[in-house]
């Protein structure tokens, strides 16, 4: 019986999202189940093994065809161990996830963060293209990130590295951020940092397509500050501008370390398409040393959604 | 015959430094040759071999003994081919350094940035005493630096990874940098860069050590700098702040995206010892994502000019 088929998972605060994906990278099913988060999240591992052991049977796959399975999981994970210190969302803490999956299911489990995983599934079948030396910026609700070098995962010394929204970039009177800081890069270039900035400008502004947005709607979103970009509000495209600095400077200051074949943006924020991706290329290009500045390519994020699966089958592929 | 032996070579453009280590760190000797850049550095290659051969056998230490050889070169190189595809202080283009080297020797070699193998060498005998995530930073004439993670050097895309000297930091009214951009760290955090801004702050002040020094010599170094803030020259004082402000800044940036379990510091102006160290490490803190700032140590190198010929060294036994 041939051995080639990956079961790629990634659990997040409301969704499992569950796939099974072959040793060449084709997704050939994905499904969700709910995520149960009742009495600190006791059930969640047994929810997975049935649902992935359903769908095998219904599609005659058997385990043995199953080389293994990658499991995303948010916060923090000592990744030898498959051992999640602590993921808020899902109520674990000191949790063994791959001790109980193995257990459970018979088949290899392996563990990593979600944002890691995201970003090698973006290396693996998405816009890294196969890019050994790549980094991952996802734009949502806040800004997180992978650091992938030499095709392995960054994990730093105690599974922390990669949090790029953490970088102070605005060094005088930044905007308080979630971590306890104040000016981090999540704080101006995420989907809420971007609807902050909208909001503020547009409050101060005398007219123009975001000022009559934001009284419209009592509120802005980051979508919003990008739709009034492209129809030619300078407020609005003020404001696009400042999140690219901030993006831009910060990306270049990482290639000049890291020396990246590709960066790749991803989340909500990255719809935005190219007149955010213009825009960082200049200030990355500004900021960067020239011959860097000249060779690394910046991408949207091709996977969406689907990224974080595709990296975990990546994950059980690499064993 | 025991093979226990390593050579080490650092190649710079005006000594070759080499040693015999043992595998297990212990330098038996050390030695220094010219470095002989006539007709486009063509009499270097050689010069090592005979040079190794001669020590060897001086010692009664046979080929069969020594595991391998490793070379630091300055520039550009492609690691995996150990070409060096320029190195202007040694007058190399597209030069092949590996084979040449085993051609002449018979002893397999391996070649690597010397930055990058100052950086592994205090990982492996030096202050990184063994941290498998490191980030080293030479604070010289320029600014180098060298990224280990998970035990391995970070090359990146192009062999460019670790040019932490020219990270943005001054984003208004930089100065020019040699790299041909403005505001760079190595502006501010180089010997050079102290030693020019001591220079114009001591210029514009009205008394003071520091203004003595400079009215006294013409000129000021960065010594002068760090000598006058110890016998608290307050204009003094304040440019070690405003370098070290720039360091903590970007180190604590790096540390967020890479989570090293130590940072190094060293080169000339590492030298200036606890002022500088506690300086940056007040400003890596007030930078860094909370536990990073806690956890991550900050010292200062420990081999000094011996840290290549070390990191050479280890390269070889790598193999």
């Amino acid at each position: 019986m041939e051995k080639n088929m990956l079961v790629g998972v990634d659990i997040g605060g409301t969704t499992v999202k569950i796939a099974l994906i072959d040793i060449e990278g084709t997704m050939k099913m994905k499904w969700e189940i709910n995520t149960n988060t009742a009495e600190h999240g006791k059930y969640i591992v047994s929810d997975i093994v049935h649902s992935v052991e359903e769908k095998l049977k219904e599609n005659a796959i058997s385990k043995d065809n199953v080389i293994g399975i990658g499991l995303g999981a948010p916060g923090f994970i000592d990744v030898e161990k498959g051992l999640i210190f602590e993921a808020v969302n899902l109520g674990w803490k000191d949790f063994a996830l791959k001790e109980k999956m193995e257990e459970a299911i018979h088949i290899p489990t392996f563990v990593d963060n979600d944002a890691n995983l995201a970003a090698v599934g973006e290396m693996w079948q998405g816009a890294g293209e196969g890019a050994e030396n790549l980094l991952c910026v996802t734009l949502g609700t806040g800004v997180g990130g992978g650091v992938i070098a030499g095709g392995e995962i960054i994990h730093g010394q105690s599974g922390m590295a990669g949090e790029i929204g953490h970088i102070a970039t605005v060094l005088e009177n930044g905007a308080p951020c979630n971590c306890g800081k104040k000016g981090c890069l999540e704080t101006v270039a995420s989907a809420t940092g971007i609807a902050r900035l909208g909001t503020e400008a547009a409050t101060v502004s005398t007219a123009g397509v975001l000022k009559d947005t934001l009284e419209a709607n009592g509120a802005l979103t980051a979508k919003d500050v990008f739709d009034a970009a492209k129809a030619g509000d300078t407020v609005a495209q003020n404001v696009v501008k400042e999140a690219s600095h901030h993006l831009g400077l910060v990306l270049a200051n990482l290639a000049n370390a890291l020396n990246p074949e590709k960066i790749v943006l991803g989340g909500g924020v990255s719809k935005a398409g190219d007149i955010l991706v213009g825009e960082i290329k200049k200030y990355f290009t500004s900021y960067a040393i020239p011959k860097i500045g000249r060779e690394t390519h910046i991408k949207i994020a091709t996977l969406g959604n689907d990224a974080g699966v595709y990296g975990a089958a990546w994950l059980a592929k690499q064993g």
